[in-house]
């Protein structure tokens, strides 16, 4: 990986344990308001639209609008199906609880590699997260980034060749300069055509019990199944 | 200061020290080029040719463009001012000379007073140094950042207001809920107007040997003589 200055990070799923936090932090509302409920469910059904709610602004039919927003409307999307009425519930409820997305855990090995690669590279994350929830997490998590970037830096998000090529562009590097860390093969697959370099980790734990993601299915650039084999892979 | 939950900080002679920086980073290119060349000067004359340039942006007459680009520029105009023909030194020469701004020295007090604020506060540049330029010094340096903000993502050159009412807005706060730290009467009037807090710091050393620069003009919410008085007055 000779030339690569500087390693960019997804984050949910990649970083963090966005199914378990979700799920931690909607528990005591759903508990006041569906009890009963899986909140693993929960937060799957909340995560589920997601992506069509970036495929709004990534198709130009919206302007961009940070991640935050997205999440509260899909929140108060996500309640019917759980048989709760959103206008039942108070605004600042809703409000509260969308700030779960700013309080999860990093994986158990992420900090300490991190640590290491942030030695000898600028680490930042590349999340369609945008910079207050980025900040809200890392500082609440101790996670060592360099600075915030991603979606709200580059006003697009990922996997449009924007998100990646912006990144890119506010670093001063070349795109080969820089390395996308994801647990995902298709953000991966965007940067690599975006001429970034690719690295993979393995996250098996993220969709929560048995239901293990996708491994590699393209040849990244690294391969690795921890945060410690990826600083190692980095000469770190 | 109840209430406040980010300070944000100009950086270029309230957080480090730009003069004696940038005289120590083109000492040896004079040596070379324009030799018996006070250093100190040239940083001045370097200096002198950025507000100007800001301007040009500032009134819509440029589009946005980063610090470095401007500073690239303005140094291939001061060499003439100093003997130096621009066209005779290698463009790379110059592209190493305009990262001398990324190797700037903070003040003696400011990295432990920012590691005593960031324990309770959002610490984060507010400066005209674009995202690159900050990430490198802020690495260089240790200093310890949550996230660098700033021009560049806010796509918009202090005094404008944009730049902090956008600074504000990515963190998700009210502008009363963020207060500027400068040792600067201009950049705090500005932010004043615009509903932050303010916190002017003394820097009594920026401009050079006998050149004291004023003291506060106003009576901005907080006035400090160090970073150390700054960290006791937000009570940390």
């Amino acid at each position: 990986m000779t030339g690569v200055r500087a390693l960019v990070f997804d984050v949910f799923g990649t970083v963090v344990d966005w199914r378990s936090g979700v799920a931690r932090e909607a528990a005591p509302f759903l508990a006041r308001h569906a009890s009963g409920t899986d909140p693993g469910a929960f937060a799957d059904a909340w995560r589920t639209r997601y992506q069509p709610a970036l495929e709004e602004v990534r198709s130009g039919r919206r302007p961009f609008v940070r991640l935050d927003v997205l999440h509260r409307e899909n929140l108060a999307a996500v309640l019917p199906d759980f048989g709760i009425d959103p206008a039942g519930v108070p605004a600042a409820e809703l409000d509260e609880l969308n700030l779960a997305w700013h309080r999860l855990d990093p994986w158990p090995d992420a900090i300490a590699g991190l640590t290491r690669l942030k030695s000898r590279y600028i680490i930042a994350p590349l999340s369609n997260g945008n910079i207050i929830l980025m900040l809200d997490m890392a500082k609440r998590a101790g996670i060592p980034w360099d600075a915030i970037l991603g979606a709200e830096v580059a006003q697009a998000y990922k996997t449009s060749p924007e998100a990646y090529l912006r990144t890119a562009d506010v670093l001063a590097m070349r795109p080969d300069e820089v390395c996308l860390v994801a647990a995902h093969n298709n953000d991966l697959g965007a940067a690599r055509r975006c001429g970034l370099r690719t690295a993979f980790i393995y996250r098996p734990a993220e969709n929560g019990p048995g239901r293990t993601p996708p491994g590699p299915e393209h040849d990244w650039d690294v391969i690795a199944h921890s945060y410690d084999e990826l600083a190692t892979a980095f000469e770190v």
